[in-house]
């Protein structure tokens, strides 16, 4: 069956790569992924992972976002202020020039100045929950697990706000290389033990202002005493630092607004769990936001609106 | 000139191993010092280490605290109960029968039950910084900066409670292995910026009861805005992290006892530095404090009453 194709979304961050290719109504028709990330490009470097990823797509114009926009990026994009939607951040694309194939756009990531902090990437799927579920424009909190979690707050359809955490970088650095990770086979499988996952979360909530950082050698205690099995450590650190996430959030009042979360399925039900404990309603789970963000993102700045209609043949949707 | 000697103490870590000879009053007539902590120990185990760094010195009785007494160590030696003082530890102490060139005693670690805890060696030291500085036995709180620092509290003479605090590991981690280190030279010789650390300890004080955890991905972003040096970051971790162990230690009201430091010297100032940001008269630093410790563990032990002098030509003093 022959479709039209209108726009190819580059989801490009440091460890992988995703392209999607979309009709002339956004809708996806192809969706590709590879290692790629930007710091894992093949030879040739952003135009031969480029080429090779929309290989046998229609030339379409381009809108990428992440860490492609970064410095050490395809073409710095300098990040935005807040608060920013989603007009906002297409008016900050800059177009790739050194890109002959193709229209380039990147989006910017956005900034908060004091205290400082950055997201890539991010603010774009938050684009693209917003454009999938507009109820959450008015008043909502969006959580993106991962390496680095963003927390981010949405008022009036523009981010107002957001933080970081480290979290998934530190369970991997305890895991593989502290004290605590000692003697747990990493390599083995284990199926995810909600209860001691909930232990940790409940012992930072426990902790009150103390935190995390006075709980972790704790980790170590109760193994020695026999209170804490070796298989059970990972879910129990990992509960500890979700927990953490959510006791710093409890300080900046947003309890009352609805959470949304973006991320993997497995990690997503991690914070479905820790949410419940500390007292806020059953998030919601939005699939496939960064689609949908480079899509708004080119429509709100108007790559759409002379773009040429190519024929395809949709050989791998 | 020929000397006596009475004791041999041990102060045998996961990283290290100090020997002290002692002449009949306590005062330390050689000192010797090795890596062979317990997981670096050299070929023949044990007894090997043990023989090599006593060569030449008399058979005398020994007494030795720290990791030594752990599972992974020569003789498990369990655990004491809090309040523990002087006399608790010298009861607690088993004799290790597979030593069959020395009588070798090893002091027990303290553990606290809820939330678990634990240390080795530590209250060895605490115990011989009371004996130098009696002052302290009434009120005080010991810190004992390292890999896993711990705050002791002493009331009436006794241990009464401890935190430990992973923060020179948590430190080696995120400089070696994380996305803050990276680029980062870390054997390049830096002197300590006092301005660029109290800056870190600053920041995680501001950041009240959210703490370091919430604070760690901004050094990322200030780097990324130029507001942060490349050459400053690491004493500017070094802050936030040893600023949380004051941040947490304000939360419980430890304030009004006089502060102790037991450590390195250049990890002591900067202690200092973060304790006057906090509030803390200056704290008060005391070396020597193992050497002191084990001698008065196994004066408490009854291990001097009938032990020989030896006579101890004094060659490596």
């Amino acid at each position: 069956m022959s479709q039209h194709a209108q726009l190819i979304g580059l989801d490009w961050g440091t460890s992988s790569l995703r392209a999607y290719l979309y009709d002339g109504d956004g809708k996806v028709i192809a969706s590709r992924q590879h290692a790629w990330g930007i710091r894992h490009l093949p030879e040739g470097g952003f135009p031969s992972a480029l080429r090779a990823i929309t290989s046998g797509w229609p030339p379409c114009t381009i809108v990428a976002a992440g860490m492609v926009g970064s410095r050490q990026g395809w073409r710095e994009v300098p990040y935005l202020d807040l608060p920013a939607d989603a007009a906002a951040i297409a008016h900050g694309m800059l177009r790739v020039e050194a890109c002959t194939s193709h229209a380039l756009w990147i989006a910017p990531g956005l900034h908060r100045k004091e205290p400082a902090d950055v997201m890539r990437g991010e603010e774009t799927q938050i684009v693209g929950a917003l454009t999938l579920r507009p109820e959450y424009q008015a008043d909502a909190c969006f959580v993106l697990p991962g390496t680095h979690s963003k927390w981010a707050t949405v008022n009036g359809g523009r981010i107002v706000a957001f933080d970081t955490v480290m979290t998934g970088e530190l369970y991997a650095l305890l895991m593989k290389h502290s004290i605590l990770g000692a003697g747990i086979d990493l390599a083995r499988e284990r199926s995810f033990c909600e209860e001691t996952f909930a232990r940790g979360v409940r012992a930072v909530k426990d902790s009150g202002a103390s935190g995390v950082f006075g709980c972790l050698f704790s980790v170590r205690a109760l193994m020695l005493a026999g209170q804490l099995a070796a298989d059970d450590l990972p879910d129990f650190v990992s509960g500890l630092l979700i927990g953490e996430e959510f006791r710093i959030a409890s300080l900046r009042q947003i309890q009352a607004a609805p959470l949304c979360l973006i991320g993997e399925p497995a990690l997503c039900q991690r914070y479905i769990v820790a949410a419940a404990i500390f007292g806020h309603a059953p998030p919601t789970v939005i699939d496939d936001a960064a689609a949908q963000g480079l899509w708004r993102i080119a429509s709100a700045g108007g790559l759409l609106e002379h773009a040429t209609l190519h024929s395809y043949a949709g050989a791998d949707t």
